[in-house]
């Protein structure tokens, strides 16, 4: 469609001439919408509006909405105390509020074998800038970094926004969801830059030892790329491996870490994340990465100041007692998923989880009558039941789902209820 | 410098050979790092640890932390509420809060002739990144964008980072700092995809008639461009002329406009912004600009959700007096400016500031002994008088400067008689 007319133009002093309204976005960015948000609004739209039944959202990685899942007290009192102070209205200051990277740094450093100062640390709008800024620094020509498959799909969704060639390693169902080291090794060339680790998992609910950590923190040496550990889940083990984190391993390997408020305390609608680099042999430096991070961060945006200025508080003054209230009820809202599956013919768990909030379990569609794949699987679950699980196809790997257990004790019962019966409803008849 | 060696890498099982250590950062965004953000840290760097005096910031846009500014308690009772209902904990939904999007919605329509739809709007972290989605989305390869000189310099910055070519248009200081029609018509050409217009304007402090924003639609029209309506000071008209928002000449050609609460409200640190397209005729319905915004949103990141979640409160119950109140005392510490200004011999005020919170002001360096031109100008201010104003040079304009003028009453006059006891020492004698 054209604003302007070519015949008047052409008499237009100062025109040149026709030209058709040739405001177009950039294609590029259309191409980049694959997300887990978009699969979830996909199902959301198979949804039976006349289905009475509560909708049971297995597919979201945020159980906040949950009274069980209810951040601490403490944690919205510092906000407020900080918000009322009025003196976190202004822009942030460079690198973010000072004190909150101090009370990042000493957060971290509570679990390393050194002390990380303020200016290790960077604080972002969630973890997921944390992610779109390292990808975005990463991304030199030619460049490709190594993403764990099933892995955490927004790391590809930027890598192709930002023309960063992924390659995918496996992570080992058998073996607890371990990294495959062979794949990693054989996917590494002289253009690899780095590696990203998940502990605790998404999607498979992982915790790895400290000894199969340090195993990667020595292969990525030997591979000369760097480690990017997302511990987004940071702490948020629930079984018997307690949670490494992969800085312990920074004078093996340089790391990156990243994490955020989002998940150990139930906020993730705050946007108050962190990356911190854990380097204590200096090989970064000369990298620049720290200093092309503070650029991402000066022409892009900071978290909401006053969220910074309430993070000293929030860090220092959340309880254990809230922690171990949520690591409870992972424990048993994971008991009760693990066991109720056990009933279900079509559908296996290869790994119990012991972190995080998600499970990936194995679709066996040879025992379902009308379902071909995971796809359909998750589809037709929406519509007919109200119950929502993400497909793995949705992650690189077909025939699996991904369940999120952090869900209110009964409505996880009711869900899996419909799992079941959705599935004997399904099941092929010999 | 490599951490891992060769000679182990050789023998090693799977390895490909020596590798130096491959990890360096993309090198266009170090590239990217000229913001105003970078020249006050520049002039910061300078200031005197041991003068007494405080500190006078004419050069920041960011009148927040003065008592006289500070933002009505019905907005930050907004935030708390939103806070303790726990109902804002969680991701945000696609495209922003339904409810916030609605009430930005009508609160843009109050101005308009035509009644927007919350479909129209995006709530962004900020019209910053209002600012880096809507360059993403229009960097096609070979477009250019018009941008006024003198400007907003993170429409640059962005546009370098994005690659998309800037083409600047000149403001009449003579005029009113209005738009030179004619340098736009010229610089316009079948590569240019729209033109950004700011008004009330940064740096100018100009506030545009009715009749001028007409005949830039017009222009805009007639080129077959778009308009984007930076409007993050609307409403901030002190002045006799009063705001018109652009969208009032959507109908003419398609305006994208964009806001936020952080001048109007003087919360700048909350990074709450919008961006609505008001294009009646649907002419971007074809370019999928909106869409691809969306997904710029949905890859990047959302405003905080218990931010968007006051929005609607915010918006409806900021009472007429807290506006009036910070009209009021920018009127008043703009007069004292212009007062003050008259007795500077080396700096003259073409334009006196009618919006905003800025005005541009020449400097005759002729008249001055020991300063070549408005760098070293603010660089020996910040030195010797603690006083900090933005050089026109770090703006594209040289042998300007940039003052802002919403400061505490007394320490604006205590900074100008600063500026001119400065100035007097370095006045050339003849
Ligand atoms: C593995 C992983 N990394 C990063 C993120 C992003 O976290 P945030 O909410 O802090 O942006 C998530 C969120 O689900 C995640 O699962
Ligand atoms: C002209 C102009 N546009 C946009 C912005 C960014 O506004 P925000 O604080 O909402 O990101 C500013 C901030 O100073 C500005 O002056």
């Amino acid at each position: 469609m054209e604003i302007n007319n070519g015949a008047v133009l052409a008499n237009e002093e100062g025109m040149k001439g026709k030209k058709s309204w040739g405001c177009k976005a950039n294609e590029r960015i259309i191409g980049c919408d694959s997300t887990i948000r978009g699969t979830v609004s996909m199902l959301t739209s198979h949804l039976n509006p006349h289905d009475p039944r509560p909708k049971v959202p297995f597919s979201q990685g945020d159980p906040s909405s949950f009274p069980s899942f209810r951040t601490s007290p403490v944690v919205e009192d510092a906000i407020v105390e900080a918000l009322r102070s009025a003196k976190f209205n202004s822009y942030s200051p460079n690198c973010g509020v000072l004190n909150a990277r101090r009370a990042v740094a000493e957060y971290l450093s509570r679990d390393l074998p050194i002390k990380l100062s303020p200016d290790q640390v960077l604080l972002t709008a969630g973890a997921s800038q944390a992610i779109a800024f390292i990808i975005s620094v990463l991304a030199t020509p030619g460049a490709n970094i190594l993403l764990p498959q099933p892995g955490y799909l927004f790391y590809n969704t930027r890598a192709t926004f930002s023309n960063l060639e992924c390659r995918s390693y496996d992570l080992l169902p058998e073996q607890g969801w371990e990294v495959d080291i062979n794949t990693v090794k054989a996917l590494a060339d002289e253009n690899t830059v780095a590696m990203v680790i998940i502990n605790p998992g998404n999607p498979c609910g992982n915790v790895y030892s400290y000894h199969h950590l340090k195993k990667v923190a020595e292969t990525a040496e030997k591979l000369g790329i760097l480690v990017i550990a997302d511990e987004v889940y940071g702490h948020i083990a629930f079984g018997d491996k307690p949670f490494v984190p992969m800085g312990v391993f920074g004078s093996i390997v340089p790391i990156i870490t990243l994490g955020s408020l989002s998940k150990r305390w139930v906020v993730p609608g705050w946007r108050l994340g962190w990356i911190a680099t854990i380097d204590p042999n200096g090989i970064l430096l000369e990298s620049k990465i720290m200093e092309s991070l503070k650029v991402c961060l000066n022409i892009t945006n900071y978290p909401a100041t006053f969220i910074q200025g309430a993070v000293p508080q929030i860090l220092e003054r959340t309880n254990g007692e809230f922690f171990e209230r949520i690591l409870n009820m992972l424990r048993q809202t994971s008991d009760i998923l693990v066991d109720k599956l056990r009933e279900i013919d079509c559908i296996t768990c290869p790994h119990k989880p012991q972190g995080a909030m998600f499970t990936m379990v194995k679709l066996n569609v040879s025992l379902l009558e009308d379902i071909k794949d995971d796809m359909e699987f998750s589809i037709k679950l929406a519509k007919e039941e109200s119950v929502l699980v993400l497909p793995g196809s949705s992650m690189g790997i077909k025939n699996w789902l991904r369940i999120m257990f952090a869900i209110e004790p009964d409505l996880l019962k009711d869900g899996l209820e419909r799992i079941k019966s959705f599935c004997q409803r399904h099941a092929k008849l010999n």
